[in-house]
């Protein structure tokens, strides 16, 4: 940091007071930027054990010369995203995506008033949405998020995450991210770790506003992903989307994406669910410093309260397994001061 | 940069005499900083047109205000690996590491002796290798990249690159780099670039050494990979490398390497052979400045010479369409001063 000595016109004092008044604008800017920092670490984090625990772990592997250190290139950091960075009640956000994309493309489709799982869709009847099971959801899957270009893709899930409104809460999907990881996002990177998602969502649907969103650019989204064709269509190279799965980025997949993405084995993991359950355990089985982190919902009144039962985001195994683990609990209601980002 | 005043004690010289030398000692050191910078741009590229035409290129996509202006965060350049940022020659480096390491792993399969292609391979009979054809080289691929934890592989290639010499030369491979590459790695990293390598070769080939060589990091090297599973062994989490393709970065494959691991389309794209083509197509499909390199090997004294007709590193299709394309073509010969680093 740079000391202010140009705002002082150094002709008009003697040399004797300059370096004297230097040395002390050192000092005393020196102790003011520390309290500053202190102060505002994880601001919506209150002071609990939590808050404690993320601190102590940056300290420790931040401490150049200390036992734990560990090298600024080795800091990764892998976040989920679905329940972690953002809601993911009453559905996956993608889900909602999915659904609303189905009746964009309705006029383009007749046929499908008619025809089962669009027809439920166009209705708005999640029950028979849900009766459709697995494969309709594939179903409504690929008729949104394939045989189209890339570009198309990102141009249509742009247009939903600019437009879109959550049906409970009436925002925008992206202001319902929480301000708390935000700024855990933003202290991590402070002290040199490189912040990755790994999620179980698309990674094509979540490139387009995550660095925007979440500081995080594109190139560092791990997510599931289809198949890729390339092709030449009126002179120009293009990549069409096939209904073929390369990857689903959940549970065991998420190592495995981690590996295949990134080649590094990171350092701190944090998620909320089940299917974040391997991810958690993989930085542990390397050694050194390891951070683990689940984000318990337990807050109904400012967000959603669910774990064991959920349909979404069933946190269950990995709750049992935090204990087991030292692996720190975060408790929305106790540990968050707030939720959701203030309208700016 | 800060003007090294502390170096005049303040105490023994009037203020305005200290003013007067801090301004000169800013005026003064920025011109030199300049000179030297221009000076030491790229030395080992002699002052040609291909010099030139990279140095036009990036003075303008960072140029702000400019029309070609792109913001750092957009300035992706991918490179082959193999002829591109070191040799290829008498085959692909991963080939010989592929015959060294089934010599190494002979021991424990006794039946290799009579088995083809692993009996040619420890006769070093080539020709008895190029006989069993690709599937001859695939059965050599899986017989030395799967069926082992990724943690095993990367220990068997790290032991390699550091040990192995290559036939001819007798160096380290990693020794086998291309100077002037490096400077322009270098070069473009200094002006605010993401530099990526995207090449045919194993992604967790590369990965180990990749760091040290070029000063690319793991996470930001694309290539070809087989799927992993993931297993519990003794309550550890491991991935095993499975002998199925997950994507040939090769090609058409290149493009959807790019888009599947970065997301964004680069601007630069530097390769060397017709199976860096559909890569050096992908960023003009694009919009704004974009750069397009290949290096020609026509330098039989200092490396090797060979293009359209080379069983290795083929450069035919590609050659004919720089012309057409406006991409930069490389002469070792003519463009470079020196091919590989100078020993230290």
């Amino acid at each position: 940091m740079a000391v202010p000595i140009t705002s002082v016109n150094p002709v008009a004092i003697k040399p004797q007071t300059f370096w004297f008044m230097r040395t002390h604008l050192i000092a005393l800017f020196g102790a003011f930027a520390l309290q500053h920092v202190v102060a505002e670490t994880l601001p919506s984090w209150k002071d609990t054990a939590t808050k404690k625990a993320i601190i102590e772990f940056v300290g420790k592997v931040t401490k150049d010369g200390g036992s734990d250190f560990v090298p600024p290139a080795e800091r990764i950091a892998v976040f989920d995203n679905d329940g972690t960075l953002w809601s993911e009640q009453p559905a996956y956000f993608q889900a909602l995506f999915v659904f609303d994309r189905n009746k964009a493309l309705a006029p383009e489709h007749p046929e499908w008033k008619e025809k089962e799982p669009f027809a439920s869709v166009l209705k708005g009847d999640m029950k028979g949405v849900a009766a459709g099971g697995k494969e309709g959801l594939m179903q409504l899957l690929a008729a949104t998020h394939t045989g189209m270009t890339t570009e198309e893709f990102t141009q249509a899930a742009t247009e939903w995450i600019n437009t879109a409104k959550h049906p409970k809460s009436g925002k925008p999907y992206t202001e319902m991210i929480f301000q708390p990881m935000l700024e855990l996002l933003g202290y991590l990177r402070e002290n040199g770790f490189k912040t990755y998602i790994v999620s179980g969502g698309g990674i094509e649907f979540m490139r387009p506003w995550v660095e925007k969103t979440y500081g995080i650019p594109p190139e560092q989204v791990v997510g599931s992903y289809g198949k890729l064709k390339y092709e030449v269509r009126d002179g120009k190279p293009v990549l069409i989307k096939l209904p073929e799965i390369g990857l689903v980025d959940d549970h065991e997949g998420k190592p495995v994406g981690i590996q295949t993405f990134i080649g590094r084995r990171p350092i701190a993991a944090f998620g909320n669910s089940d299917g974040d359950k391997e991810m958690l355990e993989w930085p542990p089985a390397g050694s050194g410093a390891r951070f683990g982190l689940i984000v318990h919902h337990d807050d109904a009144d400012r967000e959603w309260a669910y774990d064991r039962e959920s349909h979404v985001g069933k946190l269950d195994k990995a709750l049992d397994e935090a204990k087991e683990k030292g692996w720190t609990v975060v408790s929305m209601k106790n540990d968050w001061s707030v939720i959701y980002p203030e309208k700016k």
